[in-house]
């Protein structure tokens, strides 16, 4: 693990922590607040510039009461400037009254941007079955 | 649109041509062959190295006899040496005797090597629902 991968590994970890705090602001700090910027959130329709990523999230907080994510960093790679990386996320969460445990599949790209590495995309899809993932680990 | 825009969704084509055209070498020929590369087709398993996504290409074209792909393209972005672009797929394909209709939601990421732009990342997911999309185009 090189240096440069362990930043965006951070960056990575920051974002889950931001999703489990239903945390607006730790949200608005892991982003790259650009018109360019993408959401592909499993099932919506695709999201396109900071404006319409920050909807969403604020949509989803809003009517999320509690959530906890248990996060498996599958791969990462780092290039001139951008790195991207793959994981699987188990998400617990209640809302309405409701509790439900669903399962993903990540690609989360960032940027480096001023010596920060910012979220610039993420795509998330719902996976049919659990995952039994040794690496998983519990974001807090 | 830049003209190293167009050289991006010029390589994204190719790779729904290879796909449609269920054609190893011409798959072959849009990916960057390194062990780093990465897949995720809808529902399977994280797949990572050139030999693995290879195998799973392989695979899906020795069990399906016809496809059929209407890809549209939402959004593209360029950065130094990486590009990245986001799509909806309709896939109609036959295989085992069954004609299926699925959609899907896809972030490919490309390297630019020697000139040319090739795949190292396909993160394919489901759509719950048919797109509706004017911008959509045949691939042929």
């Amino acid at each position: 693990m090189t240096p440069e991968e362990e930043k965006v590994l951070e960056a990575n970890k920051n974002f889950y922590r931001a999703l489990q705090a239903l945390s607006i602001e730790e949200m608005e700090s892991v982003w790259l607040q650009e018109e360019w910027v993408r959401c592909l959130h499993p099932g919506w329709e695709f999201l396109e510039g900071w404006e319409a990523v920050h909807e969403s999230w604020q949509q989803i907080f809003e009517n999320t009461t509690f959530m906890r994510l248990t996060v498996g960093v599958q791969a990462v790679r780092v290039e001139k400037g951008i790195a991207w990386v793959c994981c699987t996320e188990k998400i617990s969460s209640a809302s309405e009254g409701r509790f439900e445990t669903a399962f993903a599949q990540a690609t989360n790209i960032f940027k480096l941007y001023n010596g920060r590495w910012l979220l610039v995309h993420h795509h998330a899809s719902h996976l049919p079955a659990p995952i039994t993932n040794p690496a998983a680990e519990i974001v807090q």
